[in-house]
């Protein structure tokens, strides 16, 4: 066996994920996840107890609202939520996003409902 | 003062960094930094002995060596780089490059040299 690490191609694995608001796992490292994850309309209220999440986005446009205003998102750009802060994701249209958050992350943080996924799919 | 995260634009962040391979901190979260670099030419053999490290290509070819063979990046794609791995990267032409790894990540691992950048600073 090879001790050469396999590359990730973020295009070839946004091929292989079908639905919305499900984030699936591409690498892991230091107890951190980066996940991919297509979104399209608006999410729910949520804050994460312990966990800063990073939202960086390859295509469309992503808003996400705070309870003090809202951030504006495009390709290239990112953002930091830091834990305890209320926040709802909504794009316009499909948006491709990157989070890197560590592996405990709930995408739901918070709340428990049928938009939650306890255990994102590695791809 | 608002409460609002402020967003990162990566390129805007580019047209901030000179020289070559001098990573600049853009983001901070769970004790991880996300960093920005550009680099050209072959950098030095390391391993960063506590620390997995991340890769991601915005623009240009990254080939990053290791004692077992090549991996190959172009823009969107990613390698994680396990602690304890020696690795080399080389860079044909300029390569811009965003770094994600824990705080204490030091850019030249177990060698300290005219190429180590002690504190890198925060842009």
């Amino acid at each position: 066996m090879s001790g050469v690490p396999v590359k990730v191609t973020l295009a070839d694995k946004l091929e292989r994920i079908a639905r919305r608001w499900d984030p699936k796992i591409v690498a892991e490292l230091n107890g951190q996840q980066v996940k991919l994850v297509k979104l399209e309309g608006a999410f729910l209220w949520h804050h994460h107890e312990r966990e800063d999440e990073l939202f960086l986005v390859i295509s469309g446009r992503l808003r996400i609202e705070f309870r003090d205003g809202d951030v504006e998102l495009g390709p290239g750009e990112l953002v930091v939520v830091p834990r305890g802060v209320e926040h709802r994701p909504v794009a316009e249209g499909e948006v491709h996003v990157l989070l890197f958050e560590p592996a405990s992350t709930l995408n739901t943080g918070d709340v428990r409902n049928e938009r939650t996924v306890e255990a994102p799919e590695r791809i």
